[in-house]
């Protein structure tokens, strides 16, 4: 009998149990991009903290986003693991492209379907079981543990900044778990020792207001002629963003970590890579971009109608790497536009926040590596920094806590998209691993 | 007591009668671009034409649109009259722009609003409005009719060249009064002796199929950027169209015409027409263009998300001049996209006519023109071209029928926009300026 035995079993026999848990939090539909349900959710992750015996304290955020949920377990021993996680989701648009409702979760050929399913909610369920499984095997937690959940992640984190400068005190914490993490297709789970940075802006050029018949182009400036000119200019073919001074700062580490990483083992398959694209891994967890999220400009329903556009727009976001100020690029670009003869468009941030990473020397990196091969019988995969973003400065940087992401999605989970799911093997797998977590996190922190 | 002031008196003495008739034609919901209503209006235009005694046959069109209906009137004279129109009419969104319901017309402060109100269904009812007024004052029409009538000119004709190159005979006239016209601002009513050619075309670049997580944008193609860099190299930033061969068949003539035209007395308002603008006038109708109708991809609704757009497509509008041919541009647009390295864009072509004009020398300009100042009581102006575009040449090309544009429109008329409407004064002037047309056609005809 292993050593975990008794843990692992405990864990598997109530598997069902922890999927429900999922499952609840699922329901309720928590999208911040339209402020709704986020009160219902920020209450209903509290109850079920209570539940396992976590006391939970819900603070309003008045700079927008859901209210913060904190959430101590006092075990009065000398280490404190931080968990951070986000109960707000994206929105679930396209919705004809769900198999099912996104806030009706389902269980499908071992699958749980719906929105949050890895991206966020998952994860809490995850760590509140492991809560819950230690307590019933041990009796106790043998460390003190802080929960620290949001409810704007999805919206750039709104006042969380804020909120953690003027609660230092009560989110002291000595390592901190991030909020998610994937298995890839040899089924090695991926763990992240930093994430990009974000800056997300909406351009817009304005056009004759209301429709003109098209006949007037020949004459009337275009606004989404406007917008494709300005776009066109501000990132190459290539790939390589063309805003003057972009690169500047950018500052290469962690290359070396590369080679253990198979760009196959992620979703989406490796077809989309175009040959155009060198070095897609690289360029994926280490170089800083420029993604289009949406543009929209005039009539775009079925066959032909001839007009002028009154308006066009576009969401961009910029995936920003360590030592970018999202502040400074942001007025780059909007100097870019200027120098480039486009500063009649209006240009509007919509969130920022820089990278984060954490030293591959630190014990929380190797803590959650060598926790996680006894938790899923594999090595994992440890990558210096995530290609996505998160707000993982306000933890390491501002908290000056040494922060590692790691979580119950896969390869395939299709975040942000429709149809997002997790295996149910796996985020048993993901309870198993979180509990090992908190029961050496004690020891790793001493040994350095 | 004037020439013609009994029969201006009957017109006038009828205007709300005819106002009806318009009303009646705007309460059918004859969009082509969605093939509604087609059937039920082409059967109102019919029964109207027969109640002014004009004999009315209906044509099913094989290659879609609605039903074609043409109208004769045999007045056993040495000169046939046709008029063009359509009763189709553009798509009505977005209907939150408009004050009262696009297919629910109403009367305020003189004006008529309605979707077709200007284009095209006031013109019908005005031409219509003449024959009834002929047929009470007079006692008959003094010269063969031809009502040439489609349902598909908003989807670009499809089917008018084949019937016309069938029916040539039913389609015999010797002079041909286009759809529509407009007054400027100085209150003169403009008339066209010819309209741009069209090529209508949707370029699509595929992506992922499905939105996928951003972060990967960093790796994976974007099909938005690749819209756009590809749509920024077919035209520059200063209007000029960059297509290989675009120009090479342009032949510039009637630039003389453009010397009495003031380009503040069109709509929209002189302010849209921007300094980079070098020859706003000639640009508008003399020159050839490239227009974006549309574009869309990915997130578009409030706040921000995160993905890669599963596609992105745009609706573009070449309007062409005579000599250019549109299959032609069509293949020089797609060499273009092709030797810029985008040839993995799909296009389609939705729409492709040439440009017409007829000579100002010809019998019809000048009767058209000379009847105007005695309808309107103001010298009218003359434009060799429109900057607008219809299938004009299946007239003056292919039935050998010269033709010149005259119409109940206004500079505010808001065609193909919301709140279209046209001021019901202007409809009277055009009533009585059609009658004119149609008591003077025979003697002109026969000046030369």
């Amino acid at each position: 009998m292993g050593k975990y035995e008794e843990l692992f079993q405990y864990i598997e026999r109530n598997r069902s149990r922890y999927v429900d848990w999922a499952m609840r939090l699922i329901s309720v539909p928590s999208v911040s991009t339209y402020g709704t349900g986020l009160d219902e959710c920020a209450d209903l992750v509290a109850e079920m903290m209570e539940d396992v015996g976590v006391r939970a304290e819900k603070f309003s955020n008045p700079e927008g986003g859901g209210p913060i949920v904190v959430g101590t377990h006092n075990a009065e021993a000398h280490a404190t693991l931080m968990f951070y996680n986000h109960y707000d989701v994206q929105p679930a648009e396209p919705l004809e492209k769900w198999t099912t409702p996104p806030f009706a979760p389902a269980v499908r050929g071992g699958l749980l379907y719906g929105r949050g399913a890895a991206d966020n909610k998952g994860n809490i369920a995850a760590r509140l079981a492991a809560v819950d499984a230690l307590n019933n095997v041990l009796g106790e937690i043998p460390v003190n543990l802080k929960f620290f959940v949001e409810g704007g992640e999805e919206v750039g984190s709104p006042g969380l900044e804020k909120f953690a400068q003027t609660h230092r005190d009560k989110l002291f914490a000595d390592g901190c778990v991030w909020e998610y993490g994937y298995r890839n297709k040899s089924g090695a789970p991926v763990v992240y020792f930093g994430l990009k940075g974000m800056l997300y802006v909406e351009v817009e050029a304005s056009g004759p207001g209301k429709e003109v018949h098209s006949s007037w182009g020949a004459a009337v400036e275009n606004p989404a002629w406007r917008l494709i000119h300005a776009l066109s200019t501000i990132r190459r073919p290539d790939g390589r963003v063309a805003v003057e001074g972009f690169y500047d700062d950018v500052v290469y580490e962690g290359e070396e970590l590369l080679a253990q990483v198979d760009i196959e083992d992620f979703s989406p398959p490796h077809k989309l890579l175009k040959a155009a694209q060198q070095n897609p891994l690289k360029n994926l967890l280490l170089e800083p971009t420029v993604n289009i999220n949406g543009i929209i400009s005039g009539y775009v329903g079925p066959g032909s109608k001839t007009i002028i556009p009154p308006s066009a727009s576009a969401k961009l976001d910029f995936r920003l790497v360590p030592k970018q100020k999202p502040e400074k690029i942001f007025q780059s670009f909007v100097d870019h536009l200027k120098k480039n003869g486009f500063d009649d468009l209006n240009v509007k941030m919509l969130q920022a926040y820089p990278a984060a990473r954490t030293n591959p020397s630190n014990f929380m990196p190797k803590l959650v590596t060598e926790t996680a091969k006894e938790a899923y019988g594999i090595d994992p995969v440890a990558i210096p920094s995530g290609a996505a973003s998160g707000p993982m400065y306000v933890v390491t940087d501002v908290l000056g806590i040494p922060c590692v992401s790691t979580g119950c999605g896969y390869y395939g989970s299709s975040v942000h998209g429709p149809d997002e799911n997790i295996r149910i093997n796996d985020f048993v797998a993901n309870i198993k691993h979180i509990a090992l977590i908190m029961l050496n996190f004690h020891r790793y922190m001493h040994l350095g």
